[in-house]
């Protein structure tokens, strides 16, 4: 797992099993005795995008860290249905009290990463990205971007400390576009570029003739994400968003908008069907 | 709020602010004057089960104690699409700041009562308890138990620590479920029902002649609950499960089994729109 | 140690080292070079029931992972005065500095397993359990609850979380014991039984009328513990609890009830003579 | 509460609510209204010296700050048998919620200061202190020394940082008492005496000769502990330790020593007897 | 103060005060009485920038939430040689506690704000800015560059996720400048502009070729950063860095480049000269 | 590095490294293969008295346990300009993620060594002590009085809690300095010397007759200090503080006073230059 990141990581993975094992798995630490090893196959139900299959595998080691997963696919990778996952082995005690924590990040972050992958087989990645909003779980945006990731996707701004996004109530607040750019330029790093979210065609330009970076479409038409488009003429670029679904995205990126930021990929994915069966030796 | 849990929600939500604030709002910061005041509408856009206003609340009052919301409606009640939750006053920079979280929050939460309330209505609840489990999003159980609550459903067991199951690998282990049963009796809580997960008709009979408290049947076909019904004859309590779907619900809710466990009512429900409007004064 | 609860013997062993070095060991580190090596006896000066001994070892390795701990005998064993329970090895600074820490928690739970076990020692296991309550030191009530069941004893539940025990300001809360289990009934999760606090027979009567599981019989007399025991006929688990003495204990182990709860073995158990002494060589 | 340390007391506090609540009073929350209010009696129900009851007190406030109790005795004093210490006011909810864990602390503290008390009346405290040792409960320690100071002993020092103790294992690393001194004198702050730990009267001389402040008299006889003092003349001060009993302190304060160290005043103590009364209205 | 990263303050203030208060302040709660209340000016002793005064007064109220600072001087302020800069009032015991903590924090950033101003001093800010660096306190980076901004400088990023830039070793491993970037233009958020350092002419028109946004310019002379600034033609922002003092910055600031970055205003701001004088009454 | 206050240290690495890489470092994440393994210099750039370089190594191997540091120079040691410290080896993602985290400890605390060197060149070490002050960055104390000790210097307590010093609020408060020293001695453990902050001769004689250990002699002038050893004659020791440098504490040094704190040497010492630089091969 990538080093920069893993002491995050971590946290989180505490925090799950502390959760789910509280005082201790009273059920398996009353039946299993401490010296059982045991092996099991991790088995996808249907066909995946993979996505957590190092945080999975990090679950079972915080908790015990002889408990070793071999791998046949790695995050990112199509997974038919039926097929193993992986393998893993160690003390049945650590792998039935780690089981459904390891299950749950897992299904989950594939999940997103399946979900990812559909809205990205509709557009041409060549031309335009599919990326993620802010619209995540709270307290996992750090793995639900990386599963967007892995499905396809590209990742907006992580918070509100990485990214400058000037929304309508900032607007209303500066009293202008043109206002709220100055304010911004006056004050943020040199580092970060600048978004704006317009409603309207004005606001395009309005937008443009300020000297944004980015202008962020709020729900517009196809037609006026045309038009918004010929306006620009690539001087900035031009995201679209706003109630985009399978259904709408092809045409929606045959606009020459160069981001489509979809808010279901991350806070309406389902768990995918993943399962982890001892294996009987 | 609870006083009892209230703790464990502001760690949950103190965690989310802090990743979505991160060294701060950079946006907000430079363009809002910290002075200003504001009021916002908080809109159902489409028809939900409330749940998570309290949390929604919470997300303000802890990064700026002077935000108030006042609510119209309460967890568990139906919002019609349209509908006013609620109005929020305060300082804009904390509104626009703690915006997002709340939002991802209440969204969240609602989302897995307004499921859970719709396999609910396909059930008779003075007969059978629609029950979640635990393939709840790591970190979140606490509040997505609860959400499951507001949708009309019950809790099973918490985590690990506070049920006990005995599954097919315990069961493998200790070499039956009478040795398996034997060996929880000696070790547990008197405080703690026993429940065995098993596979078949054969299973109910052991289980019941073990002694076991509550039998959980795993993808077991409607004729088999039939079955398990009428061995069991109320001296047990009988839990389906496994895939069970908002389709099929309705006739296992018939069998005359006590409680029906869905995964899908915390692992795949999506957010329901929900959405903050600033009201210009 | 077991894998499911290790994560939080950790917190608590981090803790106490943290409480005694706070910013390091002044007399220590200015006489003791880093790199001498030392070898120390761990001696009991009384006959104890050992419980600690994993946590004494981890104290060492949290400090110094190369110190190692050999034991000759386990929890729950008799250890005869004058005996040696273990060898430890390593440098002599991680030695002495969680020497104290290290002894502190081995005296402590070895105190209360060996008190644990004279109560036990007079009554009969194979028809009643001593158990102990949630009068435990704050902080410590999960290695508590393992000294208890190192000497011999059972657990009753862990926290307010894992158990339902209905007291009595619970039942006027609610108006009648039927009223208040039939709250419970229809509000909590299937897998936890039902216990109801009374204070004389009539309670006793009322309490199996309304569904109770187990029954807690607070301070009652011998005869009126023999008398609930005739009214339940086996169809509820009985609990005495309330001054329950070494003196008084073997008589009521003779009633007929199930289960004899003692605080004392937890909230007051002396801690027992146990040193570490440093070989010379 | 002392504003110095209060944030210490409060981390104990809330890990001690969240051991005992985790994720819930199950019991309380399902059958107590949020609404109702009470009022509850704290009855001692022996003579004690109280110690803890801001400690009791906060534990309800940092569960729901409108839960007040009056006290009609502070820390320190005696409470006859049967006597009120005070009234609680508040959410029933919260007071049921928090009795356990405020009352563990309150029970513990009290029998540390009440078993104190019971030294201190045996010696002569205008010629010499009781004083604690650092065998104390793992995480406690603040509080217990605060209540040994409520029970009219006296400290020694916190941990290993913040006093000097030159002991066996010390010396025989250094080589002698002198060398060891030497290393302390060429390495610690000037803001901390020097003590050491010595086994017989050559000790005694030794650590004068080497300039100690304190020498900790260990395990030595009360004509030995004479002989002391007579060499010391007034130029250290001299601790007594080692297996100091009610029955034996009284001898040994008259020996002209000027600390006497009881490490039974924390790590043997038992809980007082308190009891919380609702009060019926 | 900002509530968007209030939290992270008092994250950073709490520890503060912990590492300087330990188990309590020794000497104050030995003599003063906890209802003594008083006051005390808070004075410069130079002529300063002032930054931390909310950091200050904060210190205090998360000690004892009625102590309470009335300020004359608002961060960013010059204040004059043997100006008061505020009055305190509150108890004795929590002001003695918790002066040197905050005095700490408001010496150090008013001394980087000094330090700051002193080089904003000699630049015309409507053409170039000051900026940080990462080159700050372990643990205090978001004071330390907040007190950078009070000084009249602006930030660079804060981490390594708020910004990007290129450096020679990341070129090394990438192969050229326009690997890199392009690598860079592949994974990073559409939201972060592009910096690249660079050694040397060739470097400027490498990165300016591959389509970098800024430019650091390391360790140039006036000369080259001069023909960096006509081969730029504003096209990219150029940061001129690398060992800039009091006495270059002036010529430096002249040659058209944009931003000038001096870790000297961090990493060696001497503390200045600030203090708390109880006010006799 | 010495066991017994690693935790404290790594919590504060960790801290720091979390305040640097936030949810990654977005640069070499998607530049850098992590594969790559690398090999850097350590270069002193200036004549330096090292501090902190297991620090520097932990900050690494907290991040990624397979990198490696050796070491040519010791803490403690000078280091000439232009020569290499050590050399690091390991993978490249991880070496340049850990950089600035690892520097800037690294030339703070050797700042803050090379400082007090230059302090203690001035005066003759056999005969006084330079020693440090409460007056250290937030955060940092362990660590800069670490610094401290490897620049030849030594440590005044660390912070409120081990150690006694008494000042003018606190002899106002209590009314004269031996009623101050009185309530001390009444409640104090017998293991801290007591010091007291004197502004005059007067107090001098005061404090020595209220049996002081030791004096602040706060901004006296060199004559009176030399009046104040005359008067102590060996009885208490006598500590200079207030406004001392470079130019006056080889004069001061000369009175007889046995300790010169300076407050400098922490709180305004300048980072040292070193740099890390990746050894192509």
């Amino acid at each position: 797992m990538r080093v920069d990141y893993l002491s995050q990581i971590d946290k989180i993975i505490d925090n799950a099993l502390e959760e789910d094992l509280g005082p201790g798995d009273i059920t398996t630490s009353a039946i299993i005795d401490s010296s059982l090893k045991g092996k099991a196959r991790l088995l996808a139900k249907e066909e995946i995008i993979l996505a957590g299959i190092e945080v999975f595998s990090r679950v079972f080691s915080r908790l015990d860290p002889e408990i070793v997963v071999e791998c046949t696919y790695r995050d990112g990778d199509v997974v038919p249905n039926g097929y193993d996952i992986g393998i893993i082995r160690g003390s049945m005690i650590g792998m039935l009290s780690g089981e459904r924590t390891a299950l749950n990040f897992l299904q989950h972050l594939s999940g997103i990463a399946t979900l990812t992958k559909r809205y990205v087989e509709k557009i041409d990645p060549s031309k335009v990205r599919v990326i993620d909003t802010r619209k995540t779980t709270p307290g996992l945006r750090i793995l639900e971007k990386y599963a967007v990731r892995m499905g396809g996707g590209f990742n907006h701004r992580f918070g509100l400390f990485d990214g400058i996004l000037i929304k309508d109530n900032h607007i209303a607040a500066a009293g202008s576009i043109s206002k709220a750019l100055a304010k911004i330029k006056a004050n943020v790093p040199h580092t970060l570029k600048i978004e704006v979210e317009v409603e309207d065609i004005k606001g395009v330009e309005e937008a443009i003739g300020a000297g944004a970076d980015a202008i962020l479409l709020d729900n517009m038409s196809v037609k006026e994400m045309k038009e918004a488009v010929s306006i620009a003429r690539g001087r900035v670029l031009l995201e679209a968003s706003g109630g985009i679904t399978l259904e709408s995205i092809g045409e929606i990126s045959k606009t020459g908008i160069n981001l489509i930021s979809v808010g279901a990929i991350t806070h309406s994915a389902r768990s995918v069907d993943i399962s982890l069966e001892v294996i009987k030796e």
